[in-house]
Parts: structure tokens; sequence; C-alpha cells
């Protein structure tokens, strides 16, 4: 019998009891395992950190995609950089106005892996309007291409995912951006996570005129409260298409019209991180 | 080094580093354990299950307290069943109105542990308006006496609580409510939990005709992800007194008007595990 355990702190972690260890590599940028745990199904893990598994997914995909998409139901080009497992792209393609998705990942193996060992996850990568990029997402996005909405759905702000916690980051997210553009980042936990956000949301702040915080609850991520940051050039959060959301929510197991603008009500401890 | 493990399902657990053990005891109830981690400061164990913690308590308590209270600031005497650490009971005398509580729990080692460990838990136990009973919580309320709000601040449905999530126990709340009382109570997690949340709201709902379930982040709960019952005779969720609620959250960490209204947002999973 053997426990996974990942450190959320140095002195808190969660752990999982194993069936199977299934696949391990050290790629060029991290480690990449994938294990089939008891509770949560298969999870791969990057670096020793739960980035997905197939039990609790959903809420993170869903979340990242829908809120920026029912907004802007006339988004026709989304870029998401990183998620190389394909899951927010799964949740995008529900949006019937999509024509064009670019993927842009770091690590081909992560997709690779997702493909093999994750078909929930991967199976939109094959569809005909996705195009994925195996690039730096701070390098990539210097090229003179526009985006309705871009998702930054990172790991954390270590590793190969650092360079999209920078300023200059988002100042060239903002000017990929239509007039009428989003982006959306996961920016980690406000529980544990307190200088990151602060650091990241006045970096943010001083490029996109409309920054706001939204939440949802992730068990497999560290507090099992996670963040993500909704930067817009005119949408506001609560500019929901209602007729998009519920179309939408038919297919989801989270995302819902009220749990949307719900998700956007900070707790004062929250608030306080990004004022 | 020694951690702390409690399992959140044979499956599944979260791990504290313990900077030192407190204390040890075996009650006629339960087994009492309070140990100082470095992460959430102290808690308190019950039967090797995280109760409070110095660190997130605040949460629970907020959230069990202030979301009926601020519905009705008119409630002048609340019964408070379970919840001897004195939590829930220092958070319903911020309301003004407030004349009286009695406190019903069934151990009364829990009331003298957290009066010795937890003081920030415990300081309002003392105030003159709060009157303890060391009782069965079924019992108790067999009596004739009526109440504006009753909360059930419980351990899980093992143990001594397993009374307290019985049919017949709220049909003896909702007699010992008055006309336009309300009762709250801790539901376990929508994540862990499913058959005893099904079960537990198809009962309350035959005897309450407004039944709703609230939701709120607590990191050292299983799942993170918390749910409450919100049993009413009149009021219902969104008949929040904004003028109470603006006084409140200008006290709390967690709790503010718009977290009230968003709490009862429930997305698509949960909200299918109630109808």
């Amino acid at each position: 019998m053997t426990w996974f355990t990942e450190k959320h702190t140095p002195n808190v972690g969660i752990t999982f009891k194993i069936k199977q260890k299934i696949f391990s590599k050290k790629t060029k940028f991290q480690k990449i395992d994938v294990i089939e745990t008891y509770e949560y199904g298969k999870m791969m893990l990057l670096d020793n950190c739960v980035m997905v598994t197939d039990r609790d997914e959903f809420i993170y995909h869903e979340m990242i995609a829908h809120v920026p998409l029912c907004i802007n139901p006339n988004a026709k080009k989304v870029l998401i950089i990183g998620g190389g497992d394909g899951g927010a792209v799964r949740e995008v393609l529900k949006h019937p106005s999509i024509k064009k998705v670019h993927l842009c990942e770091i690590d081909k193996d992560v997709t690779d892996i997702a493909r093999k060992y994750f078909p929930t996850l991967s199976k939109s990568l094959n569809d005909p309007r996705v195009e994925i990029f195996y690039e730096d997402g701070l390098k990539f996005i210097k090229e003179n291409n526009k985006y309705d909405v871009i998702m930054i759905d990172s790991t954390d702000p270590i590793g190969p995912a650092v360079n999209l916690f920078r300023k200059d980051f988002y100042e060239r997210v903002y000017a990929t951006l239509v007039e009428d553009g989003t982006a959306v980042a996961q920016t980690e936990s406000p529980f544990y996570h307190k200088e990151i956000i602060n650091k990241l949301y006045s970096d943010i702040k001083t490029i996109f005129p409309i920054v706001k915080m939204y939440t949802a609850f992730i068990p497999t991520y560290p507090s099992g409260m996670w963040s993500f940051a909704f930067c817009s050039k005119s949408f506001k959060p609560e500019d929901i298409n209602l007729k998009e959301a519920r179309l939408i929510e038919k297919d989801t197991k989270y995302y819902n019209a009220n749990v949307h603008q719900a998700a956007f009500a900070l707790p004062n401890f929250a608030k306080k991180l990004i004022t």
C-alpha cells in the first residue's frame, strides 16, 4: 500500500492512496508522473504537484473557460497558454461561436501523455478548430495575432511557468487581445499564496482597466480554494449572457449562471489581498 | 518531526506537521486531542478529526452564525447545539439584538478544553447572556422553550452526534422554533458525503417549508468544500437585512453581504444531491 503526498506548504499536505504508478518521465522542462489513485482516479503530476485528476478536473476547466466565454458569446478566436492536457480546450469548444483555438503548451510531453492516459481531457485536441504550438507562452504571444479571449492555464509560478506570472507577460497579453478582449488566468490559493496574489494583481491592475478575482472549490488543489483573475478591456464580470450560460450549464457539472455570478463574491480576507 | 494525518475517506487525507502535542483525553463520549501545528496553529481533534484550528475556524463560525442572523436582525434567543468550543457563540453575540444564547453541548470536556487552550474561541462563553447545558441535544430540545434561531453545530454523523442527523431530531427543532424561526446545520462535504446529504435534505424537506444549502471554503475540512442547511419557516435566504450585514461585515474575515448571497449558488453537482 503506497501513498502519494503533495506538500501544499512545508507544513501541510494532501495524501492519496495509490492503486498503481502508471508512468514517469523527466522531460526537458519538468518531471511528469501519471498515477492511479483510489479516490480521484488517474492523476497527472508535474514536479510532484497534482495538475489534473479524473474526478475533479471538471471544476477548474469549466471555471477557466465558461466565465469569459459566457460573457462574450461572440468570441471566435481563443488562445490557451499552458493547458496542454486539453481540458480547457474541451470546455471552450462547447461554445458555438468558437472558430479557432490556439493552444500554446511549452512541453509536448504533457500533451502526448494526456492523449495516452487522459482521453476525456484530451479528446478535443483533434478537433479541426484546434492548432497546437509547442512554445514558451511569453515568446509565442509576441507575434501579431489577435484573440478575443486568452486563458492562462499555467502551473505554479515555479519551474516552466515562472514567465507567466511576470508583468511584461501581461502587457503582451493585453496587446494581443482585441478591443473588447478578455484574459483569465489561474492565480493560486488566496489562503496560502498571499504574496504571489498580492503582487500579481497589483501588476495586472496597472495594465487592464477591469481586474476581478473569482474563486472555485477544487478539492485536490492547495486549501481547496482556488482563484482566477478576470482581466478585461471592457466586459465586466456581471455582463453574463444568460442565453449562453443556460446553453452551457446543460452540459456542465460545476458551472452555471448563478455560480458564475457568485464566484466573484469574495470573502473579506481575499478582498484584502487584492485591494 | 511528527505529522498528524486525518483520513477524509479511506483513500485520501490531509496531513499537518506538528509542533507539539498539548493534550489528550478519552472522555465518556469521545477522544479529545489538542495539538499545535506549524501551519494552522492549535487544533482540537475529536476522535482524530479536525474540529477547529486557530487559523481557519473563523470561516465555519462566521458562516453558521451570520447567515441566519443577518436575515433576522430581530432574533433575541438562540440555541446552539454542539459547538462547545464557543466559536459560534462568539459570532452570535456580535448581533446587537441577542438577549439569550443557550449552548447545549454533550461533552463538558470540549468546553473545558476550549476555555483552557482556545481563548479566542471560548472567550464569549462567560458573557452573561450565555447559559450552557451539558446534555444530549435530542433530549434537551424536547423541553418547551422557544427559540428564534437554532444552530446545529455538530460533529460528523458518527459518535456522539449521530442523533443530530435523525429526522425526529429535526421535527423537534421545528417544534422548538418560533413562528418565523430558522435553523441552520452543518451538513458535511457535497464532494465526499453524498449519501448523508441526500438522505438528510430529503428528511428536512418533509419538515421545513424552506430548505436551502449553502457552502463555504474550509481548508481543513474534507475536500475544502463545506455545506450548511438553511431551514426556515418563513424567511428566505435572500431576505438579507443589508443594514445588519453591513454592521457585521466590519468585524469578520470571511462573511459579508455578497458572500451571504453567493454562498447559496450551488454548482450543478451539489444541486443534484438535494433535488
